[in-house]
């Protein structure tokens, strides 16, 4: 049977772990005592889309854990560098799957160790309503791609083991295209979102008089096309056209970067737009409004610290 | 003696009424009948850097005034149109004096009648603690210069009668390179406190790190400086070492336009990033971080309303 390590286990994590825990040995690395201590005595019982309690291990160290193969690094951007830094010298046999927003979250796990990686995107989504109680709410797939040291065949075998766990999932050969293509979408929308504080509804697909909003939104986007051009990534999805599709559903979505910052919370934005930026810089392409975007959310983090 | 009115009796308009009504037969137009009678009945106190209580007339239309020779528009940028349209048609002779941030202000006044125009920008500043009651707190001057169909000289009597009132006033041949400084500082400034939520302090000066806040605060001021070359002015200070100068003092300054976001109030935007905006265009000079930053305000106003 294949042993399985969620590392990080908020709502995602526990989505997973409860899942797989039905057709793997799994264990979690939570960053509380008192957090693994009931994931332990009392499993993680899942309610919404499914029903049921899974049994799982769960410890604050790996050395309290068994070696697992597959290591899905489950906690939010923000979190990454401390996770992985635990993760240092242990299991060096294991694949690591990064599930994070944006892009590059493989690439910062690998600078912590020479494990063979995976690279991931979600589109499920949950409400944790306690430590040991996740509701399964959307239930989109997990899309995954081969990064260092593995071949499509590995992602494919990743995503087979998810489906087969009651999630769904789907393996690339090269995430990428999808992978920019919601990378352009979150630096624009999650930011814009953050600094006006409106939801992703119609203001965002305005284009009709000089100052609508979606001008600015089109030229951020345009901006991240052309780097992922330069950076030679064929789109899989047209980040403009997933806006206009997006805002014309019933309900605003309400973007987690507007909640972070409603929460005075840290945001994602180092592995949103700071990792645009980054390819940019790399490709020799400008990108002053992303830049701007990029300033501005690092000024509101820095009002409250 | 001369007759001066004052039009919106806000902060700015009480210290103008007041001081004036020492040297002048003043009158105040009020938007609330309320209080256009406690003017009339108690007069307007003073308090601060002078403490007196002066006499003036008042009323919610121009038909109920005497006809002024000078009239001092100090309303906020937000209620320039509708103070001008409730003069419309009045007082052909008077001379119409504007105060507001930005730029532009005059022109629109003057859309509304064939009045002379004086140009003005103040940096008095007050506590209105009542409709009868204005604490002076800054007596820093207000700038005049000369507009639609007044000379020098006409900038210099304005001066002239305000400076021996007891406030403080400067006249200037061509006001544009003072108001074209003040313009670039506060549409960068401004726009950059209201979207970070932080006053005016040391980051807007840092330039160190490549994310740096001061960076995108200098690219913003260096594309002002662009559309005021283009536009034939010669910039009075530079609005990156006023920026730089401000910080180093002691308190952070916490611009107007922040506290009109926390209030969720409309924004001078249209006049002061506006103005900057049409300007550019008409001179041929691209602004994309203006015309974002007006975007993402303009897109802040929209999430209250």
């Amino acid at each position: 049977m294949t042993r399985v390590c969620v590392a990080g286990v908020g709502v995602i994590g526990s989505l997973f772990a409860a899942h797989l825990s039905r057709v793997a040995e799994v264990s979690t690395l939570t960053r509380r005592e008192e957090h693994a201590r009931v994931l332990r005595e009392q499993g993680l019982h899942v309610s919404g889309r499914a029903e049921f309690t899974g049994t799982l291990d769960a410890a604050t160290t790996p050395a309290d854990l068994p070696e697992p193969e597959l290591v899905i690094v489950a906690c939010k951007g923000t979190d990454l560098d401390s996770i992985a830094a635990r993760l240092q010298g242990f299991w060096p046999d294991a694949t690591l799957m990064t599930v994070q927003n944006g892009i590059g979250a493989d690439e910062v796990v690998g600078r912590y160790g020479d494990w063979k990686l995976l690279t991931a995107v979600t589109f499920m989504s949950g409400t944790r309503h306690a430590d040991t109680h996740v509701q399964y709410v959307l239930d989109t797939a997990t899309w995954i791609g081969p990064a260092r040291g593995t071949t499509p065949a590995d992602a494919q075998a990743a995503a087979a083991l998810i489906e087969s766990s009651g999630l769904r999932a789907e393996a690339f050969d090269d995430l990428r295209p999808a992978q920019w293509s919601k990378l352009i979408f979150n630096a624009t929308v999650n930011t814009v979102a953050a600094l006006t504080g409106l939801p992703h509804d119609p203001h965002f697909a305005a284009i009709v008089r000089p100052e609508d909003l979606g001008r600015l939104v089109r030229a951020l986007m345009d901006e991240g096309k052309a780097v992922a051009a330069a950076s030679g990534v064929t789109l899989r999805d047209d980040p403009w056209e997933m806006n206009v599709l997006a805002t014309q559903r019933g309900s605003a979505h309400y973007p987690s970067m507007l909640e972070d910052v409603d929460a005075k919370r840290r945001t994602e934005i180092d592995m949103i737009t700071g990792a645009l930026v980054r390819a940019a810089r790399q490709a020799g392409v400008p990108v002053p409004l992303h830049e701007t975007m990029f300033a501005l959310i690092k000024g509101k983090e820095a009002s409250w610290e």
